[in-house]
């Protein structure tokens, strides 16, 4: 017997495995998984293992590795949730996303930290050796509201859109706000005195980290989508340069400190719309399948490890200091949308109600994220009083409001997602609706959203889809290629028989028999020279339709050469036909 | 700049990146991939960057590790030519590849390793301080041929399916006589002195090695196939289920010191037709096209690696003992194939011509297996003429007998691979002939290879297809579906329409216009008496098609209690059309 030999990979895949049974196992029951979150189950799973490795050994299980969690276990889960951004709902909520996440998250980091040293403060507490700095870093991990938390709950519990891009983009965009004061407050926490100047230029770090992030994930993103351009004759590797490229991204804003999360859903966000154009639809049909996978693998792992790591004794327990942690975490939350939804309704016409308000301050799970920022920290004699304030925000936000918050948004009857997609009808609308507007919008001479989007759109169509879509002028609708493909055997089979431009060049085509029937009764009508003239219409039409090589050429003008080579054509079709 | 902290994810992402990016450079020429195979221009980009590498550091570039190669290059590129391994050919040639893999390698083992001895005895030479042993080490490692190298240059060059899998099984099956062998002669290495006793168990080890790798992978295969019995619900890990457990498969066989590329294809042989029943389309297309992915980067690396690793210091030139090493490489490879397909041809109608002979012989290609086991070696002085004379056969082989194996094929004319599939007669036909010849098999008393085929096929029926398939008797083919699914609706329009019977149940169906003409005419010509019958006839007909619930039940037998309920949809029916 070898084991040291594969214990690596071995270990890994039966982590894995472990979660993929755990996850059928819930399943099995269609009951269990409509009334207990499935992230309140493996938490449990999670502490049932923690509890039987602590009872075998006799010493804490490991907990879970910082590194492993920021670099495996969270991209995976940040990819998938970029890569399937609804971007319509997003980009309208921008300026509200990010208020909750920059405003919100500062307010909460503030105000969680500084509540807490005037617990501190008192003495009967016993807490004074905490610091007012050492708070705030508490705070700055605590407040951040959790991705993989927050996508666990409001996948199963289907509020409408704009609710859940509020509070899922919030949980995203926050990453830079927490990365930033985190990496901030610990600093300071090291350092001998801090300066006023540290502080400006803390400030100027949000900027940098956030805008960063983008800059470095919208690079890999365009080359990803550049690289695409080149797989057609080697489809089977093209899935491999969507997961390259954003890793990447996460990984080269790590490396410089910047926002890896915001990197790679700028990544993913940016690259979506030009590969999906660019790769094969089998290749498309694996990229979204096994970023579905994976993230939900990753996602199992994380709420199990967080059980097994919860087991052991790196915790100090302080029962005011915990509970006035996780009450103050309510109400800051609670507090800061209130406030931020007030200022945020003045401006808009489709107001956020209370009854989302609510939903929004109760969906403010806590998760991974803050466990592995409390691993990180440096060593002080309090650590483990935070461990301890950490697991239980976690577990009280995880499993209280994750398993009532259905029930509320039942109860309160929450406006629900439709289930059904959008009918042509509805998306031509909200495309004319949206040129309307931005016309308006161009000339009354405000330069709104609608104004912004049409010009990246232009700047899009003008530029990016050149550079960065292998043929960007074919139509890739399947339904418009079946119809060509239809149209252009039915002109073949016309010219070969010799009756060009008897046949229907009409739109209608499926419905045959009737066109037919329509075009012998017009030729009894109409006289002959009208007749020549349609079927020159038809012989040219039918014809452009039958060119379907790729159009476009940096060197030659659309329709250059046309006018011979078409008549060769059709020469060549009548001699064959006669 | 925190570059420690991600270096390892990030060397490893750009590593698959050049591979891809190296990939997609070679195919955007389309003349390069036709003329040189892959696997040298890899080779080729390998050496360069070795050079490179060698050039800037000055000291030798990082050789490949055996255990990365082991535990996680090579898995993936085995399971991928087990999942997609034409079980027909490789089963009705499964005695001949034995015979090459096992009797073969053994040939070639001791032959290589005697003659390379009887060089090492000229003393002008210098070679007389390498023993035996040593020598016969040495052939263990240098005389089996490479399943990677072998499918890199077979899969380019289409020729007829029972060349190929003659060559391509015998160097996946030649993995447990190598293990064997090699582990061995290393042992014996070690040991003062060698006992014949040792040297049976050794035989017996074959056995072991080969039979256990067999058991392992077939276990772990159903057990995949069990579990994605109950992957219904939870659709998006299905894909998952495959890579673990067969991943599992190889590192538990490698943990036993079994033959870890023998139970990998045991394991992937043994799940495919059970976990593609279960799973859905989608799941499967993931699984196919991921496989393709992994094996295709795994294969590159694996190339690139090897040209890297060739570059350095760690070689020892000796002129005679590598050039003897190259030759007798290929005399005993000849001789040994001359001599088994004298016997194989002697017992088989369908026998292997002389050209076949040359293209196994000149396909014995040897790769990064023999380049992995040789740096494995223990240090002894002579290690590095060892190191210097696998990587020149390797380079000979890939590069010289790569390159000129196409120009051969289309020089001796040998017969091609059938670009098309086979016909739907034809797989009748072939199917009609396999029980005809089980049947005469069993009379004549004689086991052959239709007799088993014929028992296994049901015992597959009888109890395996009941434990692994979820519902193992349901239509699985998209054009039964179809055909169902039409049926059925036209059923329920008629049921509707309150005519049932009157409508065609033909098979004909798609072209109703003509069916609906005949139905007509015939209802003129019969009394109305046959015509009750035919209706009450067609209404069971359509009644039995419209079931598609799971008709398999554990408690039920098929048939039960449907009359009364037939009569009772009917009848609702019915009522709903009057």
């Amino acid at each position: 017997l070898d084991y040291q030999h594969v214990q690596v990979p071995f270990e890994i895949t039966l982590w894995i495995m472990l979660a993929s049974l755990a996850k059928i196992g819930f399943h099995l029951y269609n009951k269990l998984p409509s009334v207990v979150p499935e992230s309140c189950l493996l938490i449990f799973v999670g502490l049932i293992m923690g509890g039987i490795i602590y009872g075998l050994n006799d010493r804490s299980p490991p907990v879970m590795d910082s590194d492993i969690f920021f670099l495996y276990l969270l991209p995976p889960i940040v990819l998938d949730a970029g890569y399937f951004m609804p971007s319509r709902p997003f980009f309208e909520n921008i300026g509200t996303i990010l208020l909750y996440a920059v405003v919100g998250t500062i307010w909460n980091v503030f105000g969680i930290g500084f509540s807490l040293y005037g617990i501190c403060q008192v003495k009967a507490f016993r807490l004074q050796d905490v610091s007012l700095l050492h708070n705030l870093l508490f705070g700055s991990l605590i407040a951040a509201v959790d991705p993989v938390a927050v996508l666990a709950v409001f996948e199963e519990i289907h509020v409408n859109e704009k609710l859940h891009i509020l509070v899922f983009g919030e949980s995203l965009l926050n990453d830079a706000v927490t990365v930033v004061l985190y990496k901030l407050f610990r600093s300071f926490c090291e350092m001998p005195a801090i300066k006023s100047v540290d502080v400006f230029a803390g400030v100027g770090k949000f900027f940098v980290v956030g805008l960063g992030g983008v800059l470095v994930g919208l690079s890999f993103g365009f080359t990803a989508a550049f690289t695409t351009r080149f797989t057609k004759d080697i489809r089977v590797i093209e899935p491999l340069f969507v997961f390259l490229y954003s890793y990447l991204s996460y990984l080269t804003a790590e490396m410089f400190h910047l926002s890896g999360i915001v990197a790679i859903i700028s990544c993913a966000m940016g690259m979506k719309r030009y590969v999906e154009a660019n790769i094969s639809l089998k290749s498309h049909t694996t990229v979204k399948y096994f970023m579905k996978m994976w993230s939900s693998v990753s996602d199992t792992l994380i709420f199990i490890f967080l059980g097994v790591s919860t087991i052991g004794e790196n915790h100090e327990w302080n029962w005011p200091y915990i509970c006035f942690t996780v009450i103050f975490c309510l109400i800051w939350r609670a507090l800061g949308v209130l406030v931020l939804t007030f200022f945020v309704n003045r401006f808009h016409v489709n107001t956020i109600t209370s009854k989302d308000q609510f939903i929004i301050a109760y969906g403010g799970l806590r998760g991974a994220i803050c466990f592995s920022l409390v691993f990180l920290l440096p060593d002080f004699h309090r650590k483990k009083l935070f461990i301890a304030a950490t697991t239980v925000v976690i577990l009280f936000t995880v499993f209280i409001q994750g398993m009532t918050i259905r029930p509320l948004v039942d109860l309160l009857a929450v406006k629900r997602k439709r289930e059904s997609a959008p009918t042509v009808g509805e998306q031509i609308h909200i495309r004319f609706l949206d040129h309307l507007l931005a016309g308006i919008e161009d000339i009354s001479g405000h330069w709104g959203q609608y104004y912004w989007k049409d010009k990246l759109e232009y700047f899009n169509s003008k530029y990016l889809q050149k550079i960065l879509l292998r043929e960007y002028d074919q139509p890739k609708s399947s339904i418009v290629l079946l119809y060509e493909k239809l149209e252009r055997k039915h002109a073949m089979e016309l010219a070969q028989a010799g009756q060009l431009g008897h046949g229907p060049a009409h739109p209608s085509f499926l419905s045959s028999d009737r066109t037919v029937i329509t075009d012998q009764k017009l030729e009894d009508t109409l006289n002959p020279a009208v007749l020549d003239n349609i079927q020159e219409i038809l012989a040219r039409n039918l014809y452009r339709i039958r060119r379907t090589g790729p159009a476009y050429n940096r060197h030659t003008l659309p329709g250059d050469s046309e006018p011979t080579e078409q008549a060769k054509e059709i020469l060549i079709l009548r001699h064959k036909s006669l």
